[in-house]
Parts: C-alpha cells; sequence; structure tokens
C-alpha cells in the first residue's frame, strides 16, 4: 500500500467516492452505500474506512499514515452533507459505526448508533427530537452499545439495571419509561462504565468515533469470527471495513417513521412491494417487536408522496440490482432515506415464481434465472411440510434427515402391520429398529418411516428417497420394550397406533398429529424452470427406476432414461420370493436351471413394461447384485419355525426347514458387503446371468415388434478387474447370441460395468476395454475407499461430524479428496484410450447437487438419481453446465436423438 | 534371414561352428553340445538345426533355400568325424534326432534314436554290437519311437503289442525276449505302421531324417506346448532347434554302459561326485527301472580310467558353468561320451550349502549366491517335511498350503481340548470348521491346524504363520456330524484322538501318522548366507511380534526391529480378557478408565519385555485394532449360559449376563471389517488410547532406566484421512507430555499411521504431515480395493483362479495392478514432500518374496513379517537389492546406527 492510496470514501448528498463493484475494499455495506448513492437513491450521506486499513492496523496495531487527516477532511465534508456539525453541542453531527466485510460474517461487531452524542449534546438533541426523554433514550442506547461493544461490559449488566428500574416503577415496556426514569437509567449506566473501565463514559466525539473503529476492526479478530472463517474457507487477510454514517430519526413524530420492504413478496413470489411500516419509531422497534407494524398500505394512506418514493426506489433498486430486493428505511420529517437494500431472502416457491417470471419480463436470462434457484428449493417445492406455525409442536428426538418431506400418522411397528393399516384407509408411520429388504411392500404404503439405526444410505433411507417418501433414521433415543408392546420416544411411552409427525427435512420427531402443507403437484413456474434446465444442460439426469411404476413416474418428470434398475428388487415380490429361494436352495444346477425358467417369464414381464415405458430411451439393467442369503429368512425366524413345527409333530416340514437352516449356514458371511456378490455371482452360477440376459433381451425383442424403441444396457455389478469383465461380456454375448438365434431376430444391446470397487476404479481404462459404457456406483466405491460400512458406520459418524473430521457424510455428499480421486483418475485414463465409452453415475450421490457439481467438472455424460430427486437434479446439472466449462460428453448427442425418436 | 545365414552349426570331434551363448539360435541342447565341444570334452559328434529353420519352416512350410544341401554337408562332415557311413548297409551311421528350444518346455516331441536304421543295416549293427537280438531291439525302438511321434500312432498300440508277446512268451521283462521274440515283435510293429499309415516304414535314412526333423518343428505347435508358452509368456515365434546326433551304445559289452551324476550331492550339497552307473546298458534303461543302477564308485573299480576321466570332466564342468551340474553319459567299448551336462536340480538344503561353498572356494560371489537360492528354500530348510517317501501314504483331502511345513498328531475339535491333551504330552492337531481370536491358546500348543473354512489369511493362517506353524484351511471336505462327535474326511470318520498327518507344503491331508523329518536347527551355512543378505540389502526386515516370546524369536533371527506388534493379541490371555469386558461393558467413562487401569500395568508389563528384548531396534507398537465385540463372547455361547443359569435359578447372574447380551447386540455389526474399528475407537473412547500411550511410553521409561535404548514407535491404524491422523497425533503428544511430566523423565518417541484403506493411500501425503512413519497394512489394503473379505472370499476365489481371472491368490501375493498402484502413489507423493518419512510395509506380503519384489522396487524402507518367514524375507529383500535399482532408503543409515549401538 502506497501513501497515495485512498483510505476513506465518501457517499451520499451527490458524492460518491466508491461504487457497488468495491466490495473487497468498501466491505458489503459500503459498497451498497456508494451505489445508492450512484442510483441518486436518498440515503443518510457518510463515509467508509476500508479493508486495507483494518489490515495494516491489524498487522501494524496503527492506521496507514495520513489516514486520521483522511478522517478530519470526511467529518467536515460530513458536516457539510447532514447540516449538522461534529463535536458541537449546539447541533451535533451523530453517526452510526457499523462492521462491513466483503462477505456476511456473523460473530463480528454490528452497530452502536448516535456516535457523537455526549451530555453537552443532549439539549440540542431535545430540540431536533421533540422531548428530553428522546434524547436520553439516544444517549443510554449510545452507552449500552458502547459499552458492551467498545468496553467489553457483559450485556447482562445494563439489561440488569433496565430491569431493576422497571420493576422498581413497576412498568412492562421499556416505551413507558418516563424522562425521569431515563435520566435515572442514564446514571445507572454511567455506574456501570465507571465501574469497569474506571473512567466516565468518554464525551469526546473524536475519541468515541475513534474507539469504534477500532473496536469493528478488533471484533475481525473474535473467536466466533475466526470459527466462523475457517469454516467457511475465508482467509484471515481480507480485514473488514466500517461505514460512519449520519444519523437519520423515525422517531421523530408522526410524519416520521421506519419500515421493511420487499420488492416481490417473498413467500409467494408474486411481483408486488410488500413489507411493513411503523410510524413514529426507529428500527430497532420492528426488531423489538413490541409495537405491531403497520402494512406497506398504511404508508400509502399516511404520506402519498414518501410512498410513492419509495415504490419508485424499490423498482428502480430492482432493475439496478436485477434481483428482488429487502431494504430498510426510515422517514425523518416526511423525508425518505434508504438505509439498506440487498437481496431478499425467499421461500423456495417464491425464489421459482421470481426467477421464472424475471425472464418474462426481460430483466434476467434463462440462464441466471437457472442458477438463481437452489436444487434445494425444488426439492422443498415438490415436498409436503410440516406447519410448525400453527401449534406448539412438541419434540419428543431428532433422527438423521434421510429423505425429505414430512409425515403424519398412526406408527405401526412392522410392515405386516403397516400393510394392514393402510389397507383400512388408515395414514401409517412405519418405526422399526432397521427395515431390511422384506420391509418393501410396509415401505411402500407408509407415510414416512422412522429408524432408530442406520445411517443416510442404510436400506430405509435409500428406499424412501427412491419412493420420494419421508424418512428419518438412527434416532438413538428409541427404545423398544418387547414386554409392552410399545417404544420410548424421547422417555416418552408410545403405543401402536398413536400419532406422530415427522420432518424429513430436518430429522426432527413431533408427538401427535401436527398439520401438513401439501406438496404443490401443478407448478407451472417449475414445468418452465425446469424445462430451461434441461435445454441448458451438457449432463443427463436419468432415473433410477426398479419397477414399472417408478419407470412411469421417472418418464413424467422428463428423465432421459433409467441410469440404474435393480433387478433383486424384483425379486423379493412374495410370488417370486418363493422361487428364488428354490433356486437358491437347489441341490443341483438342473434344479436351479428350472427354478430361474419360471422366474423367467416374470423378469422379461416387468422388463418390458420398463422399455415400453421408457422407449426411446436408453434403460440400464443391473444383473442380480446382492449376495444369495439375503434372499432367505433369517436365522432367527427358521429356529422359532423349526420349533413351532416340532412342537406340531409336522416333521416333513422341520426335516426343510432344517435343510433351510443349513443353506443359511452355509451362505451366511462375515461381512457380506464384500462377500459373494455382485458379478462374482455371475460367475459361480451362471446361470442366473444367463437367464437374466434372456429376459432383457427377449423383453427387448417383445417390445420392439410393438413398433416402439427398447434401448436395453446390461450392467455388471462389482467388477474388479478386466479379466473378469471380458469373460462376463463373452457370457453375455453368447447368451445373446443364443437368444437372438433362436428368435431370428436381433437387436442392438451394450454392456456396462459398475465402478464401485477402488480397483475397478483403478484399471477402469482396461475394464472399458470390454464394455461400451461404465456407471459409478458411488455408494460402494465409499464404502471400500473410507472402509465405512454404511450399515454400521452411524456409530462413529455423528462424531466424526462433529469433531470436524468429516466435512459432510461422505454417503451424501461425494468426497472428493478420496473417492473423487479414484473417479477423477478412471475418467481420465478411460478418455484417453476410449473416447465413445459412456461414463454415468448411479449412486445415491447422482441425486446430490453438490456431488453433481463435481461429477460434471469429471465430465460425465449422465448421472441417475432416484425419481423423487430428478427435478432438483436436473436443475444442479444445468447449474453445473452453466458454471463450468462444457464437458467433451455425449450427452448432448443422445438426447436429441432420443427428442427426435419420442 | 538372408541367403547367406548359418543354418547348420556342427559340433564334436574337433569341429565347432557354434558355443554356448548361441542359446536363441541352437537352443538349450545344442548350444551345450557346443560348449562341450569347446571344452574338448568328448561328445559323440553331430548338428544342430537352428531355431531360424524353425521359424521359417512354421511360417512357410518349408526350409529357407540351401538347409537341405548345408544339411547334406554336416552328413558329409559327420561320416567323416564318426567313421560310420549315412546309407550305407555295411557300416551305417545312425543319430538320434532331439529338440531343443531356447528355453525348457515340457509338451514337445522329444527323442528318435537309431534314425538311419534299416533293414538292410541291420546285419552290420549285429556286427557292431556283437548281436542280431541287439540290432533287432535297436530297429523296433527306432520303428516305436518315430510311430508315435512321426506318424502320431497312439503309443498302446505298440504297447499292447509287446504286451501280447511277453503274455504269449509268459515272460515278465524286455531283457528276456529272444532274437527270435524280437523279430516277431518287429513284424509287428511293422503291421501296426501300414495300419495307421498304410504304408511300410520307411527305408531311405534320408527320408527318416527329415520327417523326424519336420516332427520335431511340428511339435512346437502341439497344445500342450502352446499352452505351456502362454502361461510362461514364451513368446510363439521362438521356435525349437533340432539337434542331429551320432548314436553311441552302452549295451555294447561289459566295457560298455551308461550313467547319470551329479557334480555335488543333490540332496545336502556335498561336494563330491554322486551318480549312478549301469554297465552293459543304454539310457532308457536306467530310466525303465527294470535293472537297478550301481553307485559310481562301482564305475571307478570297473574302469578306473573312464571314471578318472569322468571326474576330471565332471569338475571342468561345474568349473565352466560355475553352478552344480547334473550330466549323463555312455561308455561304447570302453570310450567315454558325455551326452548332456546341466544345471544340477537339489533340495533346499543343498541348494543352501552349493551357494556358500562355492564362495568359499572362490567359484562364484557371494552377490551369485545370494541370488541362486530361492527364498522357498530357506523356509523349507527350516520347517520339518513330511517323509513321503516311506510309505504309501492314504491321502484324505487336500485344502490350501497357508503356512508351510508339516505336522503329525491326534486330532482335536476345540482349542480347549488341544490345551488338555497336549498338557498330558500329545501332539495334537487342532481341526476346526475355523478358527477365532478365542483360539490362540489351543492354536499354541497344537503342532498343526486343519480347518473347513477360511482362505489364506483366515484367522487361523494368519496366526499359524505367525507362530511358524503348518496349518491347512479350506479344506472342503470335511464335514462334522454333531451327533457322533465325529468329522468325515474325504469320505472317512474320524473321532477325536485319530492320527492326521498334514503336508502345510502341498495342503495335503494323510491319514495316520506319517514319518516327520524334522526342521534343522543349527544349520551353519543358512547362518552364513543370511548373514550375507543383511550386508546385501537396502530394505530391512522387521517381524511382526505380538508377544515376548515372539519378540525372542525375531531378536535371534536378527529382524532389524519389530514393525508390528498387536497389542489385542495381548487382550485375550485369560487374566486379562475379564478386565477387557468389563472395560468393554462398562457404563460410564469413569468406569471403563478404572478398568483400563487395571489393564495398564499388564500391557507395559508387555511393553517392557518387548523393547528389552529388541533394544536398540524400534518396536512399532499398532494401538487397538479390532471392534470391540470380538472380545465379547459370541451371542449363541450366551444364550446357552442365560438358559444353563436360568436352569439353576442363579436370577443375578442371568441379570449379568443378559446386560452383556444387549451389549454384545449393540454392537455387533453387519460388515465389522469396515465398522467401528482401529482408530476410529480411539476417537469415540480416547481413554483406550490414552491407556496404551501411557503403558508404552512407561514402559520405554523403565526399559531406558535400566541402561537401555528402546526405540518405542506407536502405530495409528485404519487412518482415513489427514484431519483424523491429525487429531489422533495431537492425543497422543497429549498424553506422552502427560507421562512424561509426571515422570520428570522423557524419551523419544515416534508417531505412524497405517495405510491400510484405500482413501489414506490416495491422501498418503497429506497423512505424512502428522507422522514420521507410515505402515502399509496390505491385508485390508487388499480387502478393501478388490472388495474382497479374507473371511468370506473362499467361496469364489478359487473358481477365479481357475478361470485365470486372477493369476495369484491376492492375498498370498500383491495385486500390482490395484493395490499395487496406491501403494506406488502413496510412495511417491510421500517421498516428494516428506523425504524423511519413514515406509514400510507390515501385511502377510511382507513375507512373500514375490511381493516383496514389488515392495523394494517402490523404495520402501522396510517390510516387516511374522518370524517364521523371517529368514526368507532377509533373502528376498537381498535378491531384490542386488537384481534391482537400490532404492532411496532410510533403512541402511538405521541398521547402521543399531548395529553401532547393539
Amino acid at each position: 500500500m502506497t501513501q497515495t492510496a485512498q483510505h476513506i470514501y465518501r457517499f451520499g448528498n451527490g458524492t460518491i467516492d466508491g461504487n457497488g463493484l468495491m466490495l473487497d475494499l468498501l466491505g458489503g455495506k459500503g459498497a451498497c452505500l456508494a451505489e445508492m448513492t450512484n442510483l441518486m437513491v436518498p440515503i443518510p450521506p457518510g463515509f467508509t474506512i476500508t479493508t486495507a486499513v483494518c489490515q495494516h492496523w491489524l498487522n501494524n496495531a496503527a492506521y496507514p499514515g495520513g489516514v486520521e487527516a483522511e478522517i478530519d477532511a470526511a467529518l467536515s465534508w460530513l458536516q457539510e452533507a447532514s447540516s449538522h456539525l461534529w463535536n458541537d453541542a449546539g447541533n451535533p453531527l451523530l453517526v452510526s459505526v457499523r462492521s462491513g466485510a466483503p462477505v456476511s460474517m456473523p460473530g463480528m461487531m454490528d452497530t452502536i448508533l448516535n456516535v457523537g452524542l455526549n451530555e453537552q449534546g443532549l439539549a440540542s438533541l431535545r430540540e431536533r427530537g421533540g422531548s428530553m426523554r428522546f434524547a436520553l433514550d439516544s444517549y443510554r442506547r449510545l452507552m449500552q452499545m458502547f459499552g458492551t461493544t467498545v468496553f467489553d461490559v457483559p450485556k447482562e449488566a445494563f439489561d440488569r439495571a433496565m430491569n431493576q428500574l422497571k420493576q422498581s416503577r413497576n412498568i412492562a415496556s421499556d416505551a413507558a419509561l418516563s424522562e425521569a426514569d431515563l435520566l435515572d437509567l442514564v446514571n445507572a449506566y454511567q455506574r456501570i462504565v465507571v465501574q469497569h473501565t474506571g473512567s466516565p463514559f468518554p464525551q469526546d466525539p473524536c475519541q468515541q468515533l475513534k474507539m469504534a473503529v477500532n473496536a469493528v476492526f478488533r471484533s475481525w479478530q473474535s473467536g466466533r469470527a475466526q470459527c466462523y472463517r475457517k469454516l467457511n474457507n475465508i482467509p484471515e487477510s481480507m480485514g473488514t471495513a466500517v461505514t460512519v454514517q449520519t444519523m437519520v430519526f423515525g422517531n421523530r413524530g408522526d410524519n416520521s417513521g421506519t419500515g421493511v420492504g420487499f420488492t416481490r413478496n417473498p413467500s409467494t413470489g408474486a411481483r408486488a412491494i410488500f413489507g411493513e411500516f411503523l410510524p413514529n419509531a426507529q428500527g430497532e422497534d420492528i426488531v423489538a417487536g413490541t409495537r405491531t407494524p403497520l402494512p406497506l398500505s398504511e404508508l400509502q394512506q399516511r404520506m402519498p408522496a414518501v410512498y410513492q418514493q419509495l415504490a419508485t426506489i424499490a423498482s428502480q433498486l430492482e432493475q439496478h440490482y436485477r434481483e428482488a430486493q429487502d431494504f430498510e428505511f426510515t422517514v425523518e420529517n416526511g423525508r425518505l432515506f434508504l438505509l439498506q437494500t440487498r437481496t431478499a431472502k425467499r421461500t423456495a416457491a417464491a425464489a421459482v415464481r421470481i426467477a421464472v417470471e424475471m425472464v418474462s419480463e426481460g430483466m434476467i436470462s434463462r440462464h441466471e434465472a437457472l442458477t438463481r434457484v437452489r436444487p434445494e428449493d425444488i426439492t422443498a417445492v415438490l415436498s409436503p411440510q410440516l406447519d410448525l406455525t400453527s401449534d406448539t409442536p412438541m419434540q419428543l428426538t431428532q433422527g438423521l434427515a434421510t429423505s425429505p418431506g414430512a409425515a403424519v400418522g398412526q406408527i405401526v411397528f412392522s410392515a405386516d402391520e403397516a400393510v394392514a393399516r393402510a389397507a383400512s384407509g388408515k395414514n401409517v408411520i412405519l418405526l422399526t429398529e432397521e427395515t431390511t429388504a422384506d420391509d418393501i411392500h410396509g415401505i411402500a404404503v407408509a407415510k414416512g418411516i422412522l429408524t432408530s439405526r442406520g445411517g443416510a444410505t442404510s436400506h430405509a433411507a435409500v428406499v424412501a428417497r427412491g419412493m420420494g417418501k419421508c424418512c428419518i433414521t438412527g434416532a438413538r433415543d428409541i427404545h423398544w420394550d418387547s414386554h409392552s408392546g410399545s417404544v420410548q420416544i424421547g422417555g416418552k411411552r408410545f403405543y401402536a397406533g398413536e400419532w406422530l409427525s415427522l420432518d424429513g427435512t430436518t430429522g426432527n420427531v413431533f408427538e401427535g398429529r401436527l398439520p401438513l402443507r401439501p406438496a404443490s403437484q401443478q407448478n407451472l413456474f417449475l414445468e418452465t424452470l425446469l424445462q430451461w434446465a434441461s435445454e441448458s444442460s451438457s449432463c443427463l439426469v436419468r432415473a433410477n427406476a426398479d419397477t414399472p411404476q417408478d419407470a412411469i413416474t421417472a418418464r413424467t418428470a422428463h428423465a432421459a432414461g433409467i441410469g440404474l434398475c435393480r433387478t433383486e428388487h424384483m425379486f423379493f415380490a412374495p410370488d417370486r420370493l418363493e422361487h428364488v429361494r428354490a433356486m437358491i436352495l437347489a441341490s443341483s444346477t438342473e434344479e436351479r436351471i428350472q427354478e430361474l425358467n419360471l422366474l423367467l417369464p416374470m423378469q422379461q414381464q416387468d422388463f418390458e413394461q420398463l422399455f415400453r415405458t421408457m422407449s426411446p430411451f436408453p434403460v440400464t439393467i443391473r444383473l442380480l447384485d446382492p449376495p444369495l442369503h439375503e434372499f432367505l429368512p433369517p436365522l432367527e425366524e427358521l429356529d422359532g419355525e423349526i420349533a413351532a413345527a416340532s412342537r406340531e409333530e409336522c416333521w416333513d416340514h422341520v426335516i426343510q426347514l432344517r435343510r433351510i437352516r443349513q443353506q443359511v449356514e452355509v451362505l451366511r458371511e462375515v461381512n457380506p458387503m464384500m462377500g459373494h456378490r455382485g458379478c462374482r455371482l455371475s460367475l459361480t452360477y451362471p446361470e442366473i446371468l444367463q437367464m437374466q440376459v434372456r429376459a432383457i433381451l427377449q423383453a427387448a425383442l417383445s417390445v420392439s415388434n410393438e413398433g416402439l424403441n427398447p434401448v436395453p444396457e446390461i450392467l455388471v455389478p462389482l467388477v474388479a478387474s478386466e479379466e473378469e469383465m471380458k469373460l462376463l461380456a463373452e457370457m453375455i454375448d453368447q447368451t445373446a447370441t443364443a437368444v437372438f438365434d433362436s428368435h431370428q431376430q436381433h437387436i442392438p444391446y451394450t454392456i456396462g460395468a459398475m465402478i464401485e470397487l477402488p480397483r475397478a476404479a483403478i484399471c477402469a481404462d482396461r475394464i472399458a476395454n470390454h464394455v461400451s459404457f461404465v456407471s459409478f456406483g458411488t455408494n460402494d466405491l465409499t464404502q471400500m475407499t473410507y472402509g465405512f460400512s454404511r450399515d454400521d458406520a452411524r456409530t462413529y459418524l455423528d462424531s466424526y461430524l462433529q469433531k470436524g473430521v468429516l466435512k459432510a457424510d461422505p454417503f451424501l455428499t461425494i468426497d472428493r479428496e478420496g473417492v473423487g480421486h479414484l473417479m477423477e483418475m478412471a475418467v481420465r485414463t478411460i478418455r484417453i484410450g476410449h473416447p465413445h465409452t459412456k461414463i454415468g453415475v448411479c449412486g445415491e450421490h447422482g441425486g446430490d447437487p453438490e456431488s453433481i457439481k463435481f461429477f460434471h467438472s469429471l465430465g460425465v455424460d449422465y448421472v441417475s438419481c432416484s425419481p423423487a430427486r430428478l427435478a432438483a437434479a436436473q436443475l444442479a446439472t444445468a447449474q453445473a453446465s452453466l458454471l463450468q466449462q462444457p464437458s467433451s460428453s455425449l450427452a448432448k448427442a443422445e438426447t436429441e436423438l432420443a427428442a427426435a425418436l419420442a
């Protein structure tokens, strides 16, 4: 920094040293005030001390040379601009001193009002405000704010004095304090200051100002601010600016007042000025909530000219910032001052509507609209929400918010019970320790799922997310009492049939039946936005769909295909499970093939429906993945059945059950996640692969004969090496040849490898020698890379997140450093040798916006997620496409082709 | 190939066209014969047709131009050199035709003797051999060898004719066939030839030769040869040479004979000519085994001059090749001919002795000696071996040879039973389904372990290898019969107390009590070799040692420190397990600390013994690794105890057991390998880490006060990220500071991270910011990278190995492509930013020679393996150091320092 650098930037009354772009130097507040001056918006004049001064002060405990003189000059100018005099008892210039870093940051000093006021100035201020009460109130506010922030007097000391006074006067509100009361209060505050600092409250305005500025600088290094910067990667060296601004008073009578406003309705997004106004009041009074504000229409009636001016300014600000604004204003003696304007906070629905309408108004481009809505907003718009405002909800416990939305229903403790109660029209919440594949029918009919074990990718969470159903998992404070058939939730006992309300967005569990705001079904604004998203995206979004119903949902939501169909979910249907079990228990290959032949038409029928629904978009069908023991009943259940059959002396049945038990024992694994599953099953039981490939291709042929365009993609799970993939591709091709030969008909199909083992990522380029596409299974890849079993990790993941060892749950947001490194390596090496290999992601992360950004940066061709997350993912891919370098993907060509055929 | 290239290389009788280095062109046999000619060793003269001719013939189905003429010229020369005439009935020149590729290769045509003989030549041959019987026998041998190899007549056809003849004559041995019999046989063979080829046996010697040569060429492409080349990466294009050599006859009377010899004893390695001799016989007679050969000393008595010549030649060959030789010779009418010499096959013990003695004889260098002994030889020398020769062993089944050596003992079915029987002096073999940590005491007393489940890195295998004890795992053909308390092994029933013999080198399980050859205890040759190894190695070898006893073994075997002490093994001792369980079941941190305080002195005592034994070498102690439930009794056991206590109405006990059961339920995990273990325990139960660090450092202080030099290294298991390691290093340092403060004394210690998760390998350089050393846990790293649970993988690993999807079991030999890639990445990035970080390997692979080669190539500083594998690993690291570029390791400096202090 040279001696010639400018340290002070003036604003207001037609003088502008800076502008809105000088965020780094002037901070958010200073830049905004400079910009409003530029726009000729009436603001109280003032000046900003730059962040550079702060940086110098922090490093050298002194201002850079010349700053004091610059401040003096600025104060001289300000006297002129404000028509008040600095350090003059007759017409004192009072200012506010505020911090303003280039980024919004909690933990720093906020505001000291009325700086420049001293005992000598009280008389003059009484004249200006109309009463000594006003002057004293202003002075005690200064003492309080200055005392706590500059002298570090505990806030409680001032609060206590205030409360003692109110008690002794037997009054409830500050507003009821008389002039005499306030004088007593000023004296009490003075004693507090003396007690804490050893000196009376400083009377020299210059000293007040300097101390206030230094307090702002010092607050940059408060523990909370440092902690916030660390968590948000904000550089320590940035520093804060200080804004010094002339005070204006909205409490000078009926032609004064203060208010806040929005350029659009923050709740619905409707285009109309919206806000509140409090006559004869200061900003703090609105915040304090002691008086009820009036709607802005009241201002229109009381001060039509001011209202008109405000409406014009609001419109001007929105036009200028090209974004809905929320602003603060004060009217002093009929004169309007804007104090602040910033991007308006808004609900999800409002965000969507504002973005879309601003495009039709020609204010912003479609691209801008797409980047202004957060993918979470889309999910929120599409999910029902608990209405927590209308009641005082009794929170019982908190679990992991693993699938968004909300649910209100009567609890049941088993899937069968859920089905029974739902059949009689009840809304049920399935409450269990964990769910298994056997509980799918219960999950399907429940309004929401609550479990006491399991994490974000536990069975319940994955299935519920897939169904777009609210789910809370791992709620630890739930304890079962098997004797009474009840549960204790947060220490309170519940029986089946009692009501609970689940908030899937926060993981909170409430007692009783809270009101629900339903999801918006028909949202034209959202439809429009998503249409734009799909046009802007260089990465396709497919859906994970296991059933024909899922496929219909996916197609309705404009999925670019099915990225993952987990065939095993079809195996759990009751009419099939019987054959699946018989197949597993088969004592010979012939017997197994016999059972598989019974399953084949059922699988084929499912696949036909998928192809029919999705034509002409591709459908990726994954071959059987889970270890076979998952299809057999658990040992405990079998032991119970054996005991029962023995009691009833059904010896044949006992023998049969014992045989099943033996097989369960044989198939049992210590670490099933790393066991005999995935393509390992295809190598040891080739007949299963053959049946599935046959079902897929026969289904495709049959749908093709209906005149449709099925696009079958066969995905091989858990591939670990090139040799393995080569062998499997040969097996698939051989089966395909046999099917085509016997049908005298041919249909194109492709083979892909699931990249879900670290080794597969390492050898991905060699695996790509034998496939047309690869799909990252990021769930398993995360498990293996971290060595975290998602079924078990809950016991320590929480403490890892708390201790900051993990920044985010790696099962929700992709771990870029570890898992991401493997993915990057795989994509890079594949692209070198196999530029035409299609690359997708089909793990849970495919629906997570933060992860999608990363996947897009890798240049994948598509992500695939559960139908419920599709809309949010479509927006996220569009945003990634707009903000990142376009990836060299095959996606565009494919969409265009499919669209042409559709 | 140009026209001027030489295709025929002559040898013998002073003429030499080639030499021993022309392996590629002349093949092994041709080069050897050329070399022997160079050495003036008497050999039957002949010539070699080069591999280039073979290559041309294979590509063009014709010889290169000029070859026929060269052969004619060579035959002319050979007539002179041999004093016989080609294609001359009066004095026929007979030759052998042999294949000889540059590398030894099974599956190719071997030999046709007596080529050039026809019916007209029989009379002359009768004269030369002294009988018509001799001539006819020579002719029928030609017909048989020629018929099977040139005409592809099934060998059985000739055998049948021979057997029919012997049956009709009622004689047992070929030698008993009369002249007339042989004439009948020749006629019978003639009929066979005609029947298979449509023509009589070829009488033209030139035609015979050409057909024999082509048959050799053709055999290069036999299925077996191709398969062998594929498996051994031998290029198809190499081709084979053909050696044509004058026949000599050892069966021309008492001053003729044939034999084989070794320059050193192939069994013991002792330096003395050793071999067998058969008077009046041909080479085949030795192989046929119909006559008992005489020791070479007999030759010395019968033909002292020949023996003297042979001894001189043997010594000359050994000196020339600088390697023990095995050679074949024939004496024809008192004239000695060498037929072949090659590197002698030998036992492991002989290999060690020969290598060491050749150094002291000045024949080879120490480096050469080190590279000539295979690491497996060392293991074999140090293990007892089953003597399978003395009996006809009855093999029951085969499992996985997971720990070498052999064991003979009476079977027991539980660890407790093993302890009880061993206490009464019995040799026991522990036979179970699998072993767990609870069985350690049984494994410790057993002679060998046999399990029906589990792979190469199952619990039983790992523990047994660590103890240097024979172990066979995953022997599938073992079935328990709980009713009778017996097992079926290979279909045969066995009760406890019956004898089995285990061959840990092959995995074979034999019935009964086979004789055992004990391991050599004091082998000075081995000691010497290992001393050289340690001097030559740029990579240290440490031992994995969990107990003070292990440490003593390691120190005796010159381990360069302890690379891994698994503290949990100390937790399983019965007097400690009680406190470990109480610690786990503690209902509060205070209670847990109380129990930990009881464990502390026990751990400290163990560590003191380790430090005392290993001073001044480093001792790496790993913090607690397994999930806590491993220390609790299994659910089934508890249920049994609860039932028993209920029957006896010990209600207090029932309540206590129920509490344990509940905790077991809570701690139970779906995938324990990826669960709450390793450093995750230290983060959730910091008091366990504190106790262990305290015990380690207090032990080090105490041993240091004895005047010794303990070097404690604290290893943190299962690290996944830099943040985690940082936190843990802080916790360790804090505890250390507390220990040092309270003892008013300080001792250096280092902290290390175990790299056993893919993620840790990816972020190794960042983890290295917080540690002084890292140690690769290759077992877990292999599990996670492949997604193979070693406890479960057996079900498909076998079929993967069979199908060639896996080239080797990745739990035995490091997977260079996948796991190795991660290791390479980790080492490379660590070395860039942290050149002083020590890098080690402490997985099971640290004892595998093939893996050691790879680790050495990465430049690791040390490998650590079980004490039983130490010697082999020491040799393997020396070999790697001698054969690879020296790695930039810290190892040397460290050894030298430790040696100076020792």
